[in-house]
């Protein structure tokens, strides 16, 4: 009965390491290279920007080399309908670029325009076993999330794609929820052994590091669920004022006028806490006793109001990129020319490395 | 108990079809297009010419567009180790146009210089399950063959890779032995599914029909296994007249004088006169009657001058071609750039049908 052991102290070699990471950005962040990225399912809404989106920009500000993938196949590893892919990658451009995401600084691109980093999924999938595949947690949860008895053969193979998304770029730093931690690990094995197996033990693939956010996990209204718009218990970064208002307004909460941060206790007014300490740099702490006892309609009229003033500036910019999409896809194009370059090369070395060039 | 019957009816269906395809390729052979290959291990045996190269140089003569894929990714499959690819590959392309490929009229390609069609893989293995992947008996045996507990993640999609060789240049004719129906037949499943669920219905990829030939498998010398070079049971194509004449005298055969053609009774008399008989074109029972009670003896000099006779253009031409590497590895380049052409207008294809065009 070793596992639960092990996992434990691979979280905690995982939490040194990255807190290690977090010094050396704020000393000399010049050899890191940051690949992460999300799913186009369509515009983003405060928990992602609160949650991983406000962070990147943080990384990449403080000059850290950025690399952010748009994952497009990964949209049908749990769906047979791709729905509006196009129209979903460019709210996603929107929301990255509105946020701080700057195209001089960090890399967008979408997984399909780049055939030389989809090819890397042959050579790694000579280095996992079936059974590795199948032990991958996070692929489990996904599974079970998506309600489906059948894995399907694309979501049984993710982390090895991934492991190709981090590598063709030589990203060592993956910022990552504790949850992803295992598909991180997946990557560093498929590393190592092509180092071992075909780069005569030369350290030509990074380990990749995880780095683990402090940043918060944001429920939805309903104080429930993680916010997620198919719930409809959202704040998205799209609406205007008056809606963010509405949406606040309608919040769950408790009777209890006097309002107290107690996550564990009161979690929907704890939430709407959050998200004011978030949007005001505050503590939720100090939030709560300037609130006292004028209870959760207070609550929520601060909590909408820092919110729609923090998010002000991030919202005029995103109404004008939405109105220029040419723009966004050129941005996109540009960064799927670099990655194709950069996977080209690296492609190149690995089949240099096996042999494979005639 | 209903899978032993229909599986008969699968191939009782696939051996209909390969009988209309046959008559096809004689009347009107302009809609086929043939997709087939070698895993690049080394050099071939008369196994090989017998029982296939053959077959594809009469298929392409008949007009069939051919299509000859080196599939070097697949040499990891079921090996750490890759040893000199590039080497197994030169050996391989000799073979090829020594036994008369034509690169005017056949496309010769590696897998490792097709990244467009390797990408190919992504959308397919969302369009398998698990389940499926499992149940493919070739693999099975594969892993079997291998002699690994554990099946590896790039064994496992094996057939998914098959189905991206096939379909990335529409090919409709996978010369095959009946061993291998089940991966066509999961080509012919991704075909379908992609189809319906991405081309709205169009038939974009044809599902392609499996040509079962009638050519014989030819037994290793020692009469107890399929020819194998890890055996050393084997005449190879690039061995000289006097090496093919001492290793057929080595053949195993039985004490019997009397020379005849019992496949089931007497497996290596009746392989010698199998051999005999491809290369010299006469019936098995004609030439063991011809022998009569003259022993093993003189059929194995008769075998190794038909053999040595059929072989010997074969051979000239071989000669000259490795004195000429540069021009064999031409060949290649020039086939991969039509590969890639191919593979990149099909990718294109594909991802207009998915919406991810950006």
């Amino acid at each position: 009965m070793t596992a639960p052991n092990d996992t434990r102290t691979s979280y905690d070699t995982a939490q040194q390491r990255s807190d290690r990471i977090w010094s050396t950005i704020e000393s000399d962040p010049s050899g890191l290279r940051m690949l992460t990225g999300d799913r186009p399912t369509g515009a983003l809404h405060i928990g992602h920007y609160f949650g991983s989106l406000r962070n990147r920009v943080r990384l990449q500000d403080a000059g850290v080399e950025t690399w952010l993938i748009v994952a497009d196949y990964q949209v049908i590893t749990d769906r047979e309908v791709i729905g509006d892919i196009k129209g979903s990658v460019r709210e996603l451009l929107t929301d990255y670029l509105a946020v701080g995401i700057d195209p001089e600084r960090s890399t967008i691109f979408t997984h399909s325009s780049v055939p030389a980093l989809n090819q890397l999924m042959l050579p790694f999938l000579s280095l996992v076993t079936q059974p590795e595949l199948e032990r991958n947690p996070t692929v489990k949860t996904e599974l079970a999330a998506a309600g489906k008895s059948a894995m399907g053969g694309l979501l049984l193979t993710y982390p090895v794609h991934q492991a190709a998304d981090i590598l063709f770029c030589h990203g060592n730093l993956v910022p990552v929820g504790r949850d992803q931690l295992p598909h991180i690990e997946q990557t560093r094995v498929i590393a190592r052994r092509f180092n071992e197996r075909y780069a005569g033990g030369e350290a030509y693939f990074p380990e990749p590091d995880a780095l683990l956010s402090e940043a918060p996990t944001i429920l939805g209204l309903d104080g429930e669920h993680k916010m997620s718009k198919s719930r409809g218990n959202t704040v998205m970064l799209r609406m205007d004022a008056d809606e963010t208002l509405k949406k606040i307004k309608k919040a769950k909460t408790d009777a209890d006028r006097q309002i107290t941060y107690d996550p564990e206790g009161r979690p929907e007014v704890a939430n709407l806490l959050t998200i004011a300490s978030q949007a005001s740099g505050r503590a939720p702490e100090e939030i709560a006793e300037e609130i006292g006892d004028r209870g959760a309609g207070t609550l929520k009229l601060y909590t909408a109001e820092v919110l729609n003033e923090h998010l002000a500036p991030i919202r005029a910019r995103r109404a004008e990129l939405e109105q220029d999409p040419g723009y966004l896809f050129q941005v996109l194009r540009a960064g799927n020319e670099k990655a194709n370059a950069e996977a080209e090369a690296t492609l190149a070395k690995v089949r240099e490395f096996m042999g494979m060039v005639y």
